[in-house]
């Protein structure tokens, strides 16, 4: 049996998505970069983000109660990194990271053509926390790159070379090792819940 | 540029964490699989789950409520699958999938042995939101197995295995690509973002 360590609480849940949020209000759009991102509820389609109170687009966000959640592939690495570390106050990071900005059709935060997936999303509820807000919305709507649509309409999301994040570094995503189920249905085994 | 296809609002957020939620009340514990859970706060350190009512474990963290949340390595896919799949109100998971439980220090819910890091956590906030109740906690201690940390004291959770999951299906994460802010460490390149 492992021998385990106590540590005070801190942020250790991993492997993490790390997502690329764009923000507009009526005269700018940002993008910056969060790992403190997840799925909230199935139905309706809802996810959440957290939020510093001084990051540049957190007043954009409460006002424009707005975003776009862009999946990146790993290949970008980089410049997600770019825009978690550099602030929209003092950089224009579409033009630095060479993002292609396409308008939202449910939104006005728009999508990054160079993404595979992106989710648009209004907000429904903002909770103060502590040092971040926690931002929770509605998808309103789902983007996707064609190119990973199979000749039956399914997406093919292990095309789209996804990124995670774990304690403080980014990671490749590699293939899949099991799908939903897989350990019950590959015998007569007993009864899958409803 | 990429060709975008719409698709109404989906949970299409990947890769998630996927992890073995653990809850007791005085006479029982259980264990089930959450892939809709993420960081939600830095100072202090919390985290959400989301569950839907009619979960066995459900009504056992709004009575107690607490959880843990065990990290599980890529070689457990299997029993987290089946954590997922089979309901606690027919199975002693535990049992089933040859886990072993540690008392937790500052919960009563379990630690499982066999994974690497889990976060025991008391839940702060319940939002219904509509299938899934969102349960925010605070993290208020780290369970980390002793061959993770190194001769600093540092913990190496790439050795750790990680598991993850997209799209319905799991998969195992690949080796870092990079560190946070290695895009602008590399170069004497902008400031960084305090």
């Amino acid at each position: 049996m492992d021998k385990k360590i106590t540590w005070q609480g801190a942020t250790q849940l991993a492997p993490l998505p790390v997502v690329l949020v764009t923000t507009a209000d009526a005269v700018r759009q940002n993008v910056f970069t969060v790992a403190w991102t997840g799925i909230v509820c199935s139905t309706p389609p809802m996810l959440s983000i957290s939020v510093r109170k001084e990051r540049f687009s957190h007043p954009m966000i409460c006002e424009s109660r707005e975003v776009t959640v862009n999946i990146p592939p790993a290949s970008l690495a980089e410049e997600v990194d770019r825009c978690g570390v550099l602030s929209g106050r003092e950089y224009n990071k579409f033009t630095l990271c060479h993002f292609t900005p396409i308008p939202g059709e449910t939104v006005k935060s728009p999508v990054i053509s160079e993404c595979p997936v992106s989710l648009e999303c209004k907000v429904s509820h903002i909770l103060e926390l502590g040092s971040h807000d926690l931002f929770i919305a509605h998808i309103t709507a789902v983007r996707v790159s064609e190119r990973l649509i199979d000749e039956k309409g399914r997406l093919q999301l292990e095309s789209a070379d996804l990124l995670a994040y774990a304690h403080g570094h980014y990671h490749r995503v590699a293939d899949a090792i099991g799908h939903f189920g897989f350990s019950v249905r590959k015998k007569a085994g007993p009864k899958v819940r409803s």
